[in-house]
């Protein structure tokens, strides 16, 4: 694999960056590549503006047309463009941060806001069949895999389908499904380490030793078999078609396990 | 009322701009006072680091400690210590933002990541229960109520109950229930305007009619019923009680209307 590892945690003495160096080692040991974007030693800022595009300040900033332009135009900034490349290069991407109120830390949501550009991660539309958009399973990243990791401070009971925080899935579903597969990358079950703020001993070697073995399973693991949205599942309106999980409504639906 | 309104797009001369000028007047116009928290013109910094906390940046960063010690003895940067000013004396926030990758923009969910610390947002105990945790209806924040006004490039039926996107107030799920209500707040139904990248004049008059309208209406609006996390609904684990919404999984269990 090639391995783009992002990593959005403020503390290299943590937990966090404990399970990163395990994994990147384990990585690295079994002949595979790796390049990290480790976000907060990057200095990565994570706020759209204008000057991410080239634009000038003295116009209105659409974000949507200004990225595609400076996108297609090669103007985007280097720090934006650097990511590109590393995407490029990546077949697998493992995005690690702890849940902070339900999502990822703001450095981490702005990578996605300042990388995933029209043109590149929406806005793609394929020529051939009519001008259609290419989302959800289809895009330019499609055929790359990723896999979340992740901290979290509560138990995993009330993570659970039925705790109070809400299932993991679905809190990861803006990530997993909204950005990821949106973008055409196939998303595996994410790792999730809970307890995290008073981890003992045993259960972080248990915790590092499950994330070796998800890491060097990724090329083989069944995807989330989150529906595609050109494949006929959806109408013209992108609703589900009403034979498929029937009388259900939730985010779980897009799920093809769904029944 | 006294509103404190947060406001995350990165430009004036935007649909967001122009409905949060419409919101402000309408509720000036009726007597209520309000204070904006213009995230991008203010130059929010997104980012929890260890200056947010005095934090000695030669020990390791644990951010839940540094922070409730910070917090505890006033030892929080200045920009953090002007917003809980705000809040403090706000009863009602309305969170204002085009949806970006199914979630806020990086520069409002850092407001949160910053501002919402330990001992104020969360990790609150209530001595005279047994140092019972404080969360889901119960805490520092409790007795205001919240509202989203949110933009989207979408259309509605792309965001409904079996849209594509998943549905608004499950994507909504980590800010409204996981952040707001878990802090105590009451949260409001969210005001959306879909199709915002195309609105002719007419839908978008509809649409600041319609913010007016629920701006107006906010003091007396039925909040979504949250279940509240120590009134019976969870057992110790946190898990909701096999007699309520029996049988059913996601997100909608939480809210008291789903049977």
């Amino acid at each position: 694999m090639k391995v783009l590892w992002i990593y959005a945690h403020p503390e290299q003495r943590s937990l966090n960056a404990a399970l990163r160096d395990e994994g990147m080692r384990a990585l690295a040991e079994h002949g595979h590549e790796v390049r990290l974007s480790d976000l907060y030693a990057m200095g990565w800022d994570p706020v759209v503006d204008a000057g991410d595009f080239g634009h000038d300040r003295g116009e209105r900033l659409v974000v949507t047309r200004a990225s595609k332009h400076a996108y297609t135009s090669g103007g985007l900034s280097d720090d934006i463009a650097a990511e590109h490349g590393k995407l490029a290069w990546a077949d697998t991407v493992v995005l690690q941060f702890p849940m902070w109120w339900a999502g990822m830390p703001a450095i981490l949501k702005g990578w996605f806001d300042r990388v995933f550009v029209k043109g590149f991660a929406y806005g793609v539309t394929d020529p051939g069949a009519g001008g259609r958009t290419l989302r959800y399973g289809e895009g330019v990243l499609a055929g790359k895999r990723a896999m979340v990791v992740v901290t979290i401070g509560a138990r995993e009971a009330a993570m659970g389908p039925r705790g109070i925080n809400g299932e993991l899935n679905a809190l990861l579903f803006p990530l997993q499904h909204g950005t990821l597969w949106y973008s055409g990358m196939s998303v595996v079950e994410p790792l999730a380490v809970y307890g995290a703020d008073r981890l003992g001993d045993a259960d972080y070697k248990d915790s590092a030793a499950r994330l070796r073995e998800r890491l060097l399973a990724l090329p083989t693991s069944d995807p989330i078999p989150f529906r595609y949205q050109n494949r006929g599942d959806y109408d013209d309106d992108h609703v589900l078609r009403s034979e498929l999980a029937p009388g259900r409504t939730g985010l779980a639906v897009h799920d093809a396990r769904t029944a």
